[in-house]
């Protein structure tokens, strides 16, 4: 993979999350807070941390920020710094910002000064805990469109030791079985005649509707 | 779908969207909160709301707590009344509660004092949207097991245009097509003569190296 | 004239100074601030007032703030505020929004975020007074292009009781007098006859140097 | 242009504004901060620059007050400050002193303890403000008396192309043109037969209701 | 005595003990504070009491501030209340306005603003407790001019018993007892054979050096 | 006079003036205060000052306090520490402890603990206030019983140019005049012949309702 | 038991275990306090509760509290309001206060102002705490002299079954037994052939270094 | 007595009491605390101290806290900081920790992180308070049983100079005399013939509403 260069501005648990993640992957990261204590601590999951107040331009020349291939802006409650920071950079030309936003309107405004991609965490992430609590028995989850789904499910138990021809899930649920994990390996495509084991997971993909009703089965 | 009663107890952002979700999916939802204006504005999205100091036991009481069948507490920065309100929950006898933690000690308290599932949003969030930086073309993504992901990807452009049997994928990427998006239409096991347009999505399984290796050919 | 709608959100010195002058001039004048003694105060300058958090999009709703021909947000130091004000303004369609920025880079984000006009009080007044400083004898100007000014300026005791014809201010000086002002009377494009008096205003239209050295003589 | 000795006390906005002016001038500036942070930055706007609590005399002293020609007090907010200094100011005898004022009663007081000349720059642009919102076409305005003003207006567009002669505009609307500002130059007294272009402006004096029903015209 | 109208606005200790004083003496007292707290327990020792921002001109006149013999604006720490509510005063026509002061610039700028008479009570009061200290035997004293005092001492033990006569204190020490004070009865210009008794307090008159000589014998 | 040694604990004004007032007197003095600035400008008027928090038995103990003639307890309004200050002062056997009170229960408090005098500067300068202000033209007096006052008062205009035995203020006031002040020089028990002068002070002494009967006639 | 009547100053937890314990004896308690809510709070523990600010003689007069035979002083951390209210109830004439003090300066201060019994529970708790650290298998104690102390200890396993004549105690290690706690009996002055079992307790009195011994055999 | 080590986190009073005793006993005690000053203070009491956040991992293992017998967590209001400390202290895997609650609910926390003792030095310095005021005549007391306890009383006046087997006390008030204290001394088992003298202290077992009786008699 390509090394391209990070820089994380907002060292909170958002942001230490995504510096952590690229750093592991092997790119070059950039950390940067207006605080000086998480910019010590930011020593041994980043390649270079600055304490620096990212709303002054001259802040962001000194290190060179339009050299970086991607900016994160992950600064936590500071609507304005995060504001301003995200104007700033891209005045200075850099090409792709990635900034959160806390809400709506702070959104907007990201959009508006010209943030290239918006994060919303705790929206997103109550969405997501809201999905897997109306269906218990799904472990996660991709949208494809509007209305289809791919879903991980827990193999429910009546269906153990029973073979995919004899479930015929497709016919009855309007479902179709993908992959079957089991044991951290993949059944890809798998036959009619794979049997099902408890404690198997399924990939299974279908209308969202037809999706729920399968995965509440007990 | 059977129709079970939630509690969210703490109305800030990850709160709302829970609880949004959950009533939006016909549940009824009960939203708590300290702060009296965030209750006053949660009567548009629950279907009850009530201002309570949630570190009370008579408080819980007075809701008939037990009588939920999961408590979601999304208390946003106030650590220490997210662990007594827990305990609280479980002492009372409730069986699910699900608790948002703030970082890896919270989560370890909350561990502790009983909740059944705890949720980390900035972490979580955080590792998302690096591992989509790390795949720019990936979309979307769930993680099977250690080794196997399930993606969704752009198409690249020089793909366009060529049928799967062409592009032999599975054979020069090791990565499985399960199926294309296209449209907001889902072809599902797509056959070998399948052409692949500008603009589809691929559903792709594989072994996370390849994939990263395939979704970022260009 | 025709009467106008004007809104004024903000009722510091700036907000109260724009919305009464509005309003002797014979305009419909809205006055909006979150602080309620402010809008109680406001009643005896404004038509209306009302009390309102003019960042959440349904207070502006409520008094309708799509019919008035503009808007100005004369919030005081709440930067935030100022900026999700202007962005909620523009996105229900007000015409003309024009917001006073604290600096430069609110200035940037309130252009981005849609501002028609936007107002440096601070800085413009310092530049002014700058100006007077450095000619004293020069009472109001108006900057007419990169290099020409038309200056008021206070006539120097050794013009007094001569006639322009002897002074030849325009051939000495490279400045034409277009007026004077004597006892609140205005005399439009004196004669070369004209005899100046001790205490007269010249309006004068030249160069900014000229100008310069010609009102600082004495 | 003689040089002369000006001290700014107080750096924020107007201060900084007033400095910066009556430096890029050519002058001689002192500024004044208690703030450090301010101080370190006005090192590139001022001649010297210094940190001082101006309610004390001995800081006043050490600098030499008494050799400025003209002190500018520009404290923001601090209305004890900003009264404290003036009046030391004034007791070692400083020649002119210039004061902002927060609002009339601080005026008031800083007139009282011996302010030369008082500024209230909120107020006044707000009223700058308004004006130019009561003509829009109105750029600019200088009033002469009570009753004149001199204003620079933009050209509406149905006199395009037509002659001073043809619009009759002193007959018509009781205003003069002194001078017609096109592409940066200056035309000064215009004669009878100058044709009017699009995106002229003109410089006209007249009764206050007669420029206003002129400079409305469309 | 006359009866005449007194305020005290600023109901601190020293307010009420001013405004005790006069109401004890039988004037008119009107009591005013910010704080409602002070102005319900000021009617136990005032005339009348209310709740009023001074600095604020229309709460002076609803009270008729004009028809006062005489205000004392005893205001605690806030100088800028302290001098704006003296500048109202002034401005509204008030004859005789008595001014607390914090410290020497306060009192400068009071005394600017008008305040007729002005008073330090920690300065002042702690003249006289040093005094006392550096005359341990001297109970009170009159300063009449830069070198003559009033004093009143407590007779030191050697002189018990003994007639002025013999003690011959004009002569030798230069200071001319003008009163006796024994059991709370004054005995005037008592003659030379009176004789001085343990207890007595002697009223004396001299120069401040030959006092102080005279209190400190032992 | 003897030298003695004080310390004045509690650098505000009234310690600074207890202490200025002391060391002109030519007495030894020790300023304390905790707080750093104010020791820092105290070395101009006391003979040593050092910050200590006198809390703290070991900080008395490290100035030697028992060494003092008289300590002067002049902390401002933290009735905490001035309590704890003066109990650890007669606990290390200071023989006299001189505080100032804010209020009755403070006082008593003060009592309790040991304080050897206490001051009350608002109340009692409240009370000298309003007694001048009952007699306008008395300025200053001193209280020699619970019946008699000697006061000096202003010579109303009428007495002026008159002699002593012509106004026979003796009989028909029942005052005593024992004391004439005339431009800084006093006549002691002036002779009957005496003219009074416009300008002249009295001494007089009497019944405090006779004086207030006597210096208010006009 | 006689029913006294005791009044609870101060409702935090001291005060709260102080007044549950005396009314659960059936006394009769007040409870007072400050804050609004815990008074609420107190009404199920306590006869009565009022809210007062016991700083304030009135406060204290209007409940009657000369007619208790003893008030607690549990005031939290407010050092202040507890001296007053301490100096306060015994100038009022209550018989006997008790008083929590915060630390050992404190406590001389409330012995000052006549309070009758002074208790610091964190320094006793945290000796007790030590002392039970000290000796693992101590239960308890009654320190009864300077040297000793009658303790509750854990019978070491080597002791069970075992008759105390076998043990030989008293000889071996210069201790009596004076009881024996067994399942909530008490056998008291036990016989020798008494036998020793697992889980007993011995109750024995001694010299306080010889049961240290005795206790910490193992 | 075997040396152990013991740290003590948190040196607020509480803290400071358990630690002093400790290191009175001659065991090695190391002092932790977030404030400096404390820590400073600390070394007269303690064998070490550090100043160090103990929510941190990093700062309990660089102490090398494992290798301690015991730690008391005697943090004091800091509930969350107090719960983060147990928990990582069984994290690292301390035998025995120690934990002071401030209440029933931070207790219950306690409990569940893992503390192995709490304490609750408010509520049961109280409840000893109370059982003191209900029996003035004890002075301290163990409890037994739920009804059982052994109690040191001072001798009622009446039964001074009588011999045990006059008074008779088993018989008549069903309570044993374990041993009188007098003057220091212990008298164990006493005789029947033993007289009792004045100031005797009684040590007596017996079922605690007997003793009540028995110590309240008069």
């Amino acid at each position: 993979m390509a090394k391209r260069q990070y820089a994380v501005i907002g060292l909170g648990r958002f942001g230490v999350s995504v510096a952590r993640r690229l750093q592991e992957a092997g790119q070059e990261v950039l950390g940067m807070d207006v605080n000086e204590e998480r910019v010590d601590e930011a020593v041994s999951y980043v390649t270079h941390a600055v304490v620096a107040d990212t709303t002054e331009e001259k802040a962001l020349i000194s290190v060179g920020i339009r050299n970086f291939d991607c900016v994160i802006v992950a600064i936590g409650n500071d609507m304005q710094s995060s504001i301003l920071t995200v104007l700033l950079l891209k005045e200075l030309g850099v090409k792709k910002v990635i900034a959160k936003a806390l809400g709506k309107n702070h959104g907007q405004v990201l959009d508006k000064v010209g943030a290239d991609w918006i994060i919303y965490p705790e929206r997103d992430m109550g969405e997501r805990v809201a999905n897997q609590l109306l269906s218990p028995n799904m472990l996660n989850y991709i949208e494809l469109s509007k209305e289809y789904n791919i879903e991980e499910i827990i193999v429910p138990s009546w269906m153990a030791e029973k073979s995919l021809r004899d479930l015929d899930i497709r016919a009855k649920y309007n479902v179709s079985v993908i992959a079957i994990v089991r044991d951290g390996n993949i059944i890809i495509s798998p036959s009619p005649d794979q049997n099902i084991h408890n404690g198997d997971l399924l990939v299974v993909i279908g209308n969202r509707e037809d999706l729920a009703d399968f995965s509440n089965l007990e």
